[in-house]
């Protein structure tokens, strides 16, 4: 054990003095990389463990660069050890050298370590040695981007998210930032959050807006309105649901990528984008966070897997038809899929994604497009079933013929409503379809998280809005 | 004049017959590029123009994948013409050429030109030789992308973006997306929109996520939850405020640019990421989009010019005490700078962004570092100042110092509401600061667009929400 007694009282721990140049300031995944051997650096981060030795001091400091931490020895004697905590925030300063251990390429023998923010592990609520609970973890969204876990989940987010806006980039797609506030309803139902400034309640009735306006549940409308005059844009950004669930599956925040592609003609234009993105996502994700990734794949069973497969509609009802599982939904054509049939009918394709299209024209919105096929009557719509997660996509070619979609928008009485949406019609009208793809049920299907708010920083649900 | 009789009644407009291998898809970009001359190609757009000569009919086709229309000639005679109007979409197909003109490098001699979108020209809002007003045109948000000046607007502003997510990538900045729905506040005042769920008027009273919600005006204090576990951070995403007003510099909701940097001592280090994103994105934007910017040059004068300069707040109170110009505010040490002010202090620094530091204490809210000098008592926060825009950026130290912060959100009394703010203190605290850049002050700027409502693709005011 090291002395605690030799302890100067100040914070700064400095033993070693000799004369060298400004010490090299480098982030932890530089040191780690080994191509500053032989230099005098400087790291700043914090502590992730403590272990005192007979002679040494060894710490491990992580500054949020890369899930490793570098490796501190310390060969001297120290007092106020005891500032030296699981969680507080050092200063290390010396020489970075290979390490005699296997266990890690480099580590760096301290001149000088300097506590910069102390931290009392009694108080601090997790626990070097223990290993938390997610759902213990979550309670702490303030403090829990400092676990291992989450912090590979936010760099993985973070990378995700920078292939995404790459392969639209790559791809020529333009992005369009879609309003958050709106007062258009997308679905023509669902459960929308209304927005109103917070005033005096006498004041209510007066709307700031002039109309009631709503926090977006998607960004599509809004992008039909940009594919009358760029051939492939998209978004990326909130959405929400007032939905009343306190589910593994559902937040009232969440982000989705959406895309709409003009002079597009069929499904099959849709599904290879839907596909692509997925497939140089992953990779692009893979190649950048694999220790990150690693770190998921230890404790779960990953879902990236990127072959897949495709039915229509009706033969997926014929699957679920010919199954000798007991559903509690109806499998009759024309009824909607439900969780259960998504999960039989993706353990049945071999756990691979599934492309279900073609889907009963009387189940889709209003924008899909009519195949006008009978007896059936089918829309040319798409969902994306993928293990684990159910539906990850859904999309379709959107009605572009006026008379049709004038009819039908006097069918349900909003043609008034939606006049906009035809003058896109009226006016240059392209064949022309997109999809939406949830962000945060992606990350779950790549790293097989269970359940949906450990994959977001600041997860927002029924009777839940923490900071 | 071309002869109207000798078309057929089809929309096919099918002249010249003979057989070639499928032409190859190509955007108007890529054609104009000149890469294909002498290639059987097909592309797909909107008619920009219609000009038909006495043996030729001349058309210009955008596809919104740049500022410029390809030409296309049609040797034929052609009856319907009359579907060719400005604002129709069509694809045609034919032989890519070297244009006799000098005003375009390439032209395509079409075989096949389809009419896939007619466009009444009489019910088409915007006219096709008609300059209208910017007031006129954002009338129809709907259509508005349509427009050369806008859709420049729109590929610019996607290009802006992709800008500043490269620099952040570039220099180790994970991307935190905060959230839009949130229970805190900020700025510890100011016009809040709130957040409930649509619903009978009977139930209001049952908040859905237990605590009033709001939308956010910053995500400042989420970044710096992250700034204690990762050495720099940001995000970019939308941003609300209730503000009554319509005037050409407010917006319901806005983009953010928000960065938070830990183990960071001096306002300098703040100061020099703002700079270094300014000049960045905004060599990037014009490298990418020369034609697009030079289309904005052209009608206004544009301030991006990256040099700049730096103030203190009190040499700027000297330097505006010493002006001859009436200010309608005091100018007193102690009073915010004002509209007025900024403007005067950008065009005495001969047109150039300004820095203005260390305002006074009590003049910023609580979260900013105190610099602890006497007699003035200033802290460390910096606004950036540019030419027509006025504030770009603002950003602090953060007060790191637990003691400190408890003390000024005790005598404020939040020090309850603030607890898991005065934890990041607690536990391995860390010297650290940040700053906020307004994205649509930032493409005004640089484009030299007087109304924040034309670049931003929806704008969101006092009285507007339209679609």
């Amino acid at each position: 054990m090291l002395s605690l007694a030799s302890f100067t009282s100040r914070r700064i721990l400095c033993i070693r003095h000799y004369c060298k140049k400004t010490p090299t300031k480098l982030r932890v995944s530089e040191a780690i990389s080994g191509s500053n051997l032989g230099a005098n650096i400087k790291i700043q981060g914090w502590v992730r463990s403590v272990r005192p030795q007979k002679k040494n001091l060894f710490l491990h400091v992580n500054d949020g660069s890369s899930l490793q931490s570098l490796q501190i020895i310390a060969t001297f004697c120290c007092s106020q050890i005891r500032l030296l905590t699981f969680g507080c925030a050092v200063e290390v300063t010396g020489l970075l050298k290979q390490s005699p251990n296997q266990k890690q390429p480099v580590e760096l023998e301290a001149d000088k370590i300097r506590v910069v923010g102390e931290c009392n592990p009694l108080d601090f609520p997790f626990k070097i040695k223990e290993r938390h609970a997610v759902e213990y973890i979550r309670q702490f969204p303030h403090l829990r981007c400092r676990t291992n876990a989450f912090s590979s989940l936010l760099r993985i987010r973070s990378e995700a998210t920078a292939a995404i806006h790459s392969y639209f980039k790559k791809n020529g797609f333009v992005q369009i930032h879609t309003p958050i506030i709106t007062s258009n309803d997308c679905e023509g139902a669902g459960e929308l959050f209304a927005v109103q400034p917070q005033r005096p309640e006498n004041d209510v009735d007066e709307k700031f807006f002039s109309v009631p306006a709503f926090l977006t549940v998607s960004g599509q409308l809004h992008l039909e309105v940009m594919s009358g005059a760029f051939s492939k844009v998209y978004t990326f950004g909130p959405t929400f649901r007032a939905e009343n669930s306190q589910s593994r599956r559902h937040l009232a925040e969440f982000y989705m990528v959406e895309a709409e592609l003009s002079f597009t003609q069929s499904i099959e234009d849709l599904t290879e984008v839907m596909e692509d993105i997925f497939k140089s996502s992953t990779e692009y994700v893979l190649a950048q966070c694999a220790e990150d990734v690693a770190l998921f794949h230890k404790h779960v069973s990953p879902g990236h897997r990127v072959s897949s497969k495709g039915m229509t509609y009706s033969e997926a009802v014929d699957i679920l038809n010919r199954s000798s599982q007991n559903f509690v939904f109806p499998t009759e054509w024309g009824c909607d899929l439900q969780k259960e049939h998504e999960k039989y009918l993706v353990k049945h394709c071999g756990n691979i994604p599934v492309f279900v299209t073609d889907y009963p024209y009387d189940l889709k919105p209003f924008y899909a497009r009519d195949n006008q096929d009978h007896p059936e009557h089918t829309a040319a719509a798409v969902d994306l079933l993928v293990p684990g997660v159910g539906e990850l996509c859904g999309g379709s070619l959107r009605e572009e013929r006026l008379d049709l979609l004038r009819t039908r928008l006097e069918e349900v009485g909003l043609e008034d409503a939606y006049s906009w949406y035809l003058d896109l019609r009226r006016f240059g009208s392209i064949p022309h379809g997109g999809f939406g793809l949830g962000f945060e049920r992606y990350l779950q299907c790549i790293l097989g998280v269970d359940n949906i708010k450990d994959v977001i920083p600041f997860p927002r649900f029924s009777h839940s809005c923490l900071l």
